[in-house]
């Protein structure tokens, strides 16, 4: 029996899921598991239960930019910290994800969004970069921001976070395997292993 | 040259310290790393910045809880999980670590609080829990826990949370080497990485 699929569930704007959006196709192919991608609006839940980790809370903020500058680094992956947070734009940014889950850009877009926020400092859902990035992955910016604007797409990625609501998420990212929660990137691992084994085992 | 020591910044009473207490001396023993241990009040710091991840929170206290059992099992470890939570006497319970340091019992209190904690629901720093930890490692529960709320005690306990907050420390466990903060448990390998390596590394 093939394993379950992981659903990766994260928002653009979620600092830590840049490394989870960077690693998780290829480590997924190695393992054998689909993981599929489904973006929703954290901040909306995070508002909700009064969880707000970083915000007024400069400590926290210095601790998460040095953690992931070590983890990105332990990673192989480049990262230049600080990067522009919290996003000014961040429904925008992804009503545009769900816009591309339906036309099958989704992954091809968060990647480049993350790469240019984390890599060179450009804030994902504002101008000019979403219309650069919307550019490098074959998209007519102006058509499909327009699109993305449109109350369908405020409506899908609503009924998106209510999904992760009722699922229990409330954070970004968080893993799904057969009703199983995993949060935060570094608990990737756990989820794989949960899809390959039924239970968390040490690599 | 010898690596540098990891400092263990913890708080007894800190739900996910359980992981690293029970673990912690074996597996820097394995890789030559020298693990000094450091109680301190997380509360204090906490409330100061507003920083509650499970007040209130009952969705994120149910992940905390099911996180730790499926993470607990990957090392195989006991766990009967829900623990009471918050303690009522989390003072009491960390003066008691501070006065072992000076003693030369912090580690064994600490653990044998811990196994009762996550193993048995026996809440540190309340009878007659407390009493039964203290004889199982060979204190004198009433002469101890007289010197333990002196005010002697006090002091110390304020200061130790004193140079956790000077450090930056938010949280526990939190993992101090030459300066370098790791905060959670899952942040042990990178820290014992850190001694070894100067670096995050995977293992």
């Amino acid at each position: 029996m093939a394993a379950s699929p992981i659903e990766f569930w994260y928002s653009v704007g979620s600092t830590y899921s840049y490394l989870t959006v960077m690693r998780i196709t290829e480590l997924c192919a190695a393992r054998g598991v689909t993981a599929v991608w489904q973006a929703f609006q954290v901040r909306d839940i995070m508002m909700e239960i009064g969880n707000r980790p970083f915000a007024g809370k400069p400590v926290k903020m210095a601790y998460m930019r040095r953690d992931m500058e070590r983890r990105a680094a332990m990673y192989g992956m480049p990262i230049a910290v600080p990067a522009p947070y919290p996003l000014t734009e961040m429904d925008l940014a992804n009503r545009l994800a769900i816009l591309g889950r339906q036309e099958g850009w989704q992954e091809a877009y968060t990647t480049e969004s993350y790469r240019k926020w984390f890599q060179h400092g450009v804030e994902p859902g504002m101008e000019p970069g979403l219309s650069e990035t919307l550019t490098a992955i074959g998209r007519d910016p102006a058509e499909t921001i327009a699109k993305a604007n449109g109350d369908a797409m405020v409506q899908t990625l609503n009924d998106a976070t209510q999904r992760a609501r009722d699922l229990g998420i409330f954070g970004s990212p968080t893993f799904v395997v057969d009703g199983e929660l995993f949060w935060a990137d570094d608990r990737l691992e756990d989820a794989i292993s949960w899809c390959l084994n039924g239970a968390v085992e040490r690599d």
